[in-house]
């Protein structure tokens, strides 16, 4: 007989495998109508595996490119595809390399050609072509940091000094075919923001820089000025993109296996933000609505909590939400919280997350310390691990943000 | 071409509607299977209001009884019934010489009788009849205030102290049969905690008792110890219990109204007790999930949040939660939350709730002021107010707790 514990598990191992770059690179593949031969360009933190799988699905349909990923992140050569790594979360000189080799590649292309174009996370930082000397686009980051500029006003200048940011890369490889394949680790997917969008229309305006570039005071070169002024792509008729490997595949593949598990899924919403504790609160609720109504039920949240400090304890938003959540489901029968960190990862702990049923808060409080205690100093990893509620999966290759759920059994 | 909002305003009428005493007390008559003839004994705050309900549904089938509220809340005469006020929310005089009158009643009852028992809010003052003297149980009251006892364990001692609590009326009327009718003002409906449950068996023991006594080093005379030791009925076969106008009554309303507007409902929780403002976070991460789906969804939750005070502005809970959901769904079409107090208030305010869409935080922000600005300062009140998102119902005569809705058309 399975126990309720059995089934998270199965969901967790196949959620994660379902969005580990390989995984996603293949299936977004097989659902993509690709030309015959491709070349390919492959940027970002994730580069040499979506590369790598797309090599294995493809083989020689791949007729050459490159693959720009993070130091120490290229894994051995792949077919004819040139590796080169670069410097993150800073730019540098081998960034700005790399970019105009992909430029030198896009201006060659030809009509009927095809770039299978393979972003992942970083790829602001590893992808870059500035189109003022390097010198004044780090006095401007510079400048921007200290004004205290919000992240889409920065991103809204530094498109605009990039050749290859806010759509303009893709624009390049016209008249040839851009498929863009995006791994996905923001939540909402927003696919300008995702490596500032090298493959995807801009919808910042040039008036829009400029009233940014006046009301911090910015200090331009006429160039840089010049720059602010001409426009990014609006629409790119020569993309087709498709998103793969997000939060929103995790809630997915989380309800399919729930569904074959033999629970109706629910997917409550794929960008959840609110705070940790609360979240657990909230979904405990509906839980305890929900249990006892003769429905197996899995509800499902994809996102990113935030935890609140009040304490100084040790842990991290997953096991909080799931620390909290044990506190609403108490006494509940066949009723059980799961929430981690798909990287594998939550907070400062070897944990990538915290599981709790409707026994969990009656097992504390036996022990001497309520789950309410542990939660005030923001101590869910000492509660959890005292009740064997820890979730550790080690390092899992891949981030698309955090998935939570809560199992009701008939 | 009905808006949204006027979708908002019949979903809101009719839930509450649906939970006023006398409607909530006619819908419960007519699920039980009354005798011919009944007794009629009703406690409580809104005991004149359920009474007459009964009055108008059975008429000449109420024999005698009497009605037992607070004071200037008896509003005349009903057929034959006694109309009697009391001490709330302490106890006095008047309130035991009531219990005692209805145990009398209870004393002459003989097997084939029914009491129809009409309980509300307000019944543990209202309604007692002390084992103890008077000033005694003022005593002891006073010592488990001051011990700092929760409210769980303060019910375990007083319970067990009285002639009435924990099921010791309905089981004094035995052999006769008693219809309980509750209208619950608690979440998740405990009915143990309702008045103090005269009819509902109770789940505390002697045991604890005696334990709760000796942790917190109670004085008690020889009687008040005998009393601890004294069982109270741990099951009550002579009793049937329907809760009605109960915060799951005001969902159930609203997912009907829902429905009969073109919306699939789905409620999530009767139960939400969390932070207002993370409440509307995650609402509003629910309702973009389900933005755009092509589906028409009423997403339903009831309970009571909190407001976590950070600011010192003007709000309820109820305001500050669609504040807060109105920054999560900025930018939406045909989608909208709102959230009010079934009682008609909401904090210290003339407002019942707040109502928002996905075009409020922009209009908040052209007048020079964010959502997020507001919500920091707690003063939902004055952003609602200036964007026209306040409901307003006055009094509405009911009191079951908080209904949040966030609605989203195709």
């Amino acid at each position: 007989m399975k126990t309720i514990r059995d089934d998270a598990n199965e969901i967790i191992r196949r959620a994660i495998r379902h969005v580990q770059p390989d995984t996603a690179v293949q299936s977004a593949l097989r659902r993509a109508e690709l030309p015959e031969t491709v070349h390919l360009v492959a940027v970002g933190k994730a580069a040499w595996q979506m590369a790598h799988a797309a090599w294995e699905e493809l083989g020689d349909r791949i007729r050459d490119g490159l693959v720009i990923t993070k130091y120490h992140h290229g894994k051995g050569p792949i077919g004819p595809l040139e590796i080169r790594e670069a410097g993150h979360p800073v730019p540098d000189g081998n960034s700005f390399a790399a970019a105009r080799r992909a430029l030198a590649l896009a201006d060659g292309l030809g009509e009927g050609e095809a770039v299978l174009f393979l972003l992942s996370g970083g790829g602001s930082a590893l992808f870059e072509s500035p189109l003022i000397p390097e010198d004044e686009l780090s006095d401007i980051t510079a400048q921007l940091l200290a004004s205290g500029a919000d992240i889409v006003e920065m991103n809204t200048i530094r498109k605009r000094l990039s050749e290859v940011k806010g759509g303009r890369f893709a624009r390049r490889c016209a008249p040839a075919r851009v498929f863009s394949v995006v791994l996905s680790d923001i939540v909402g997917d927003p696919l300008d923001m995702i490596a500032s969008g090298p493959a995807c229309p801009d919808s910042t305006t040039c008036a829009m820089a400029e009233e940014i570039a006046r009301r911090y005071g910015l200090r331009l070169s006429d160039r840089a000025w010049e720059c602010l002024r001409t426009e990014t792509p609006k629409d790119l008729d020569n993309v087709e993109t498709v998103i793969t490997g997000s939060v929103a595949q995790l809630c997915a593949s989380a309800a399919q296996t729930a569904a074959e598990l033999g629970y109706e899924p629910l997917v409550l919403t794929d960008s959840l933000t609110c705070q940790a504790r609360e979240a657990g609160a909230f979904l405990a609720a509906m839980a305890r609505y929900h249990s006892g109504r003769g429905r197996a039920l899995a509800l499902i949240a994809g996102g990113e909590t935030v935890v609140r400090l009040t304490g100084s304890g040790l842990g991290g938003r997953n096991q909080e939400l799931a620390l909290s959540a044990a506190v609403g489901i108490e006494g509940l029968a066949d009723t059980a919280v799961f929430s981690l960190g798909s990287d594998g990862t939550d907070g400062p702990t070897d944990a990538a997350g915290g599981y709790v049923d409707g026994g969990t808060a009656a097992v504390l409080r036996r022990q001497g310390r309520g789950a309410e205690a542990y939660l005030d100093d923001n101590d869910s990893y000492h509660a959890l691990s005292a009740c064997g509620g820890l979730i550790v999966t080690g390092p899992t290759g891949t981030n698309v943000n955090d998935l939570t759920v809560a199992l009701i059994r008939e």
